[in-house]
């Protein structure tokens, strides 16, 4: 069983990293990192797949040339825009998570990658929930207009794609929170662990 | 000098904790407590002008019968809504940081402080980026319409108390860093102090 801590900042693993450390970790601890990295992990998917399913909702929100489309829609746009990119960071994550649950180190240098992941999370979260927010403000608006009189199923789909970024957005958020616990771990241990 | 660590868990000073204890701070340290909660201190000021300002722009726009009125619009609610309690509670946060500089202990128990802290400024900050983002939307609806045609200064005044939301917005944020920061102290080291 080998110490996590062996393999900080991008390390290639290497044969006289397994000799003991001094901060070497029993089982019970190294299971606990794991469930940590795990969690992280089921957040990163579980945003994905909404903000994925969101994007998707909105960029096939379009019937024809007679009804509405949703890119003529700033607040649209800028839903399907926000989720996109949250998408891709979120598989760009899972990535770095398998990687890190696979090898122990991470994939940047630990310094850069705890605040790449901190300072990412914060902002896309924050940027999703604008998103979804003005969205929100939009689909209802239009409730009363000729919009949705004419074309029910737009309004429908524009409600479900931002419903969806707003559960993308939770999961992004709690990602955020244990990201920010390993920012704070490692300035203050000067290690990504806690434990 | 007394240590700040000695007046924990919302205790009231007394002469035995004068003694010096195991986690005995030097001058050195005690200033950068104490520069740490002055700059929350003025990030809670500053969120409480904007936010203040915000709701009041937010209030004061209304021109008589025959004009729009800002409470007619569910999203301009919002805004209002959330800006006024955000002021309201920063309002508290500003009393909870004096008594902490001035003390050297938390108003409330620490455990209960730092938690109380760092979940308000979160879900307080989300709160009203959103609701800024959807007055913003709102907002960019109404340019449109005869709304804005008819009384442009209705429109003007709601960009600049949404506007006056981001900024109250942006303080909170930084707020809700320093509280987390202090969150995952107390989880590591059983204090707010990481010093």
């Amino acid at each position: 069983m080998r110490s996590p801590q062996a393999f900080r900042n991008g390390d290639t693993p290497s044969p006289h990293h397994r000799n003991p450390t001094p901060h070497f970790h029993n089982t019970v601890t190294l299971r606990k990192l794991r469930r940590f990295n795990s969690l992280i992990f089921v957040f990163r998917v579980t945003a994905f797949t909404f903000s994925l399913a969101s994007s998707v909702f909105m960029a096939t929100n379009s019937r024809g040339s007679g009804s509405p489309r949703w890119f003529d829609f700033d607040a649209f746009r800028f839903v399907f825009a926000a989720n996109s990119i949250v998408a891709l960071y979120s598989l760009f994550e899972m990535g770095v998570s398998v990687w890190e649950i696979s090898t122990g180190a991470t994939l940047l240098p630990e310094i850069l990658q705890v605040w790449f992941d901190f300072g990412h999370d914060q902002v896309f979260a924050y940027l999703l929930l604008s998103a979804d927010s003005a969205g929100t403000a939009l689909a209802k608006t239009l409730k009363g207009t000729d919009t949705c009189t004419a074309s029910n199923s737009f309004c429908v789909q524009s409600d479900i794609s931002v419903a969806l970024g707003f559960a993308g957005f939770l999961f992004l958020g709690l990602s955020s929170l244990l990201s920010g616990f390993r920012v704070a771990c490692f300035i203050i241990n000067g290690s990504r662990f806690h434990l």
